[in-house]
């Protein structure tokens, strides 16, 4: 048995993984509610010992780490600063191996092994959530690159001299459109710009969601509609520039943001396909993951304690 | 001996390589001369056997190639339109058998085995010069992708809504402002946004080289400074975003703009460095190809007969 543990942003998921690559407990909890990651863990082996599982190794999967080195470094989108030594901590916890990848990459190795990508060589998901996020495979392999962070795909420019990102001080970046926090930031703006009627407007007082935007663009929201375009086009943009770089099969998207509308979904590869040369067009469909979002993540993860090499 | 083609937008380079990997021979025919690549190859030939060499195989090195096809397909840089069977052609001619790769990817290979790269799994050659492209390698291999094209990193969208490409209509890619014609196009906009006196208003009435822009640069030319800080602005841009996505080893610049000055070349990795995020920063170096500009190409291109696999 595996421990797969995906920490997001917003919230980690972990699940307990047979050898035939089931998963046969799952939970979650809110990431933001632990101060440190050894308090998040030592929750999660509270949690995971009362199932008194037969526990091989723990497979983790978050953001900005680094697989050689068993770290987080520098996490934009996470509270936790600086460089984390993530599989030293875990090992002590739970008293058995322990191996970390960047999120994106594990959706990928979990894609690839269980999902959409069974049989592709080259292909690129993007993880669309409180950021963005992507694992790129290529010649059927996972690419990491020489400093481990290949794949860094929320923080190419997308619209330079942009929207200054909160955390990276970069700006026009592709996460600071297209990232949940990105969206909400998009619509703020729009409503800023105009005296339009929108139930966002309305809806000010709480906090928005990405959740609540597809719902009201569905009942026909302009600002909501507008927003998502726009965010569409951004998008739509680089997946055009990620694909003339690595020429993909497919490209797969993953995380909530995908399950919003299909209009959405739609825009976003018309956007891709205006931006692309002719030998490009019409041949790397955009797909969703088939998989269960949370399952490809924490699947992801925990094939890195079997598969040494990912 | 192997014959190694790099066609390029303005020269076709050709030589002869020995097992050794040495060029024997090498000439230069102009591209533009040829109304049909059958023409060219077939000077080639001609030339080549007055050598009367035992020949093994033709290589060849072309913008738009398609090594799985043996094809150049639609080039935006070359004056051949649709889809050439250039791989059929070349055995006709030759008698011998022959293989073809984009010509930046014959320049990584040519890097790979001969130069710069010869110890690196993980780096990115970008090639200036009529047009902009890419050789990528990661874990060790040439990325080619699932349609052959890989590393069409000249058509990526750095401006978005940007300056119109001349044959591909699409806007804003960096081949539009990073290649020679682009850095031209520059200049010439820079010099009707002004009055501004500049050495290259006067020579307005002969074609305008990047070795001219580059003189004037060096000499103090004002516009000539503006036009290649603007193109280091774009370029360093662009190349912050491969890095995020491969997290090469180093990246590898590859052309006779690379030449122009250092300052220029300075100003790249500084606009690089600014448009990362900090584990990217100060570890991926920009390096210019250590291979005289012919020989890479040419052995790159040369290296196809014996490697089958890039």
């Amino acid at each position: 048995m595996v421990l797969g543990i995906d920490i997001g942003g917003t919230n980690t998921k972990f699940g307990l993984v047979n050898t035939k690559g089931e998963i046969v407990y799952q939970s979650s909890l809110p990431t933001t509610d632990f101060a440190a990651p050894a308090d998040l863990l030592k929750r999660i082996h509270q949690l995971i010992q009362e199932l008194e599982p037969e526990l091989n190794g723990v497979g983790i999967g978050a953001p900005n780490a680094n697989f050689a080195r068993g770290t987080i470094e520098y996490a934009p989108n996470l509270s936790w600063t600086g460089i984390i030594p993530v599989t030293k901590i875990a090992s002590e916890i739970f008293n058995v191996p322990s191996r970390i990848t960047n999120d994106a990459n594990a959706a990928a190795v979990g894609e690839k092994l269980f999902g959409a990508a069974k049989n592709m060589d080259d292909f690129i998901v993007i993880t669309l959530g409180t950021g963005v996020g992507a694992g790129i495979f290529a010649n059927g392999q996972l690419i990491t690159g020489k400093n481990g962070f290949a794949g860094e795909l929320g923080h190419v420019t997308v619209i330079p001299d942009g929207r200054m990102h909160h955390s990276t001080g970069l700006k026009g970046s592709l996460e600071s459109y297209a990232s949940a926090t990105g969206i909400v930031e998009t619509v703020n703006e729009f409503l800023k710009m105009t005296d339009k009627t929108s139930i966002l407007r309305e809806l000010k007082t709480k906090p928005l969601t990405t959740k609540l935007i597809f719902e009201a663009a569905n009942n026909g929201d302009e600002i909501a509609k507008q927003t998502l375009d726009y965010t569409a086009e951004i998008l739509g943009l680089a997946l055009a520039n990620f694909a003339l770089f690595s020429a993909p099969e497919a490209i797969i998207l993953f995380g909530g943001v995908t399950k919003g509308s299909d209009n959405f979904f739609e825009k976003v590869k018309s956007e891709m396909e205006k931006n692309l040369i002719i030998v490009f067009r019409d041949c790397i469909p955009v797909i969703k993951s088939e998989l269960p979002e949370s399952d490809a993540a924490i699947l992801g993860a925990a094939a890195l304690v079997w598969k040494n090499n990912t």
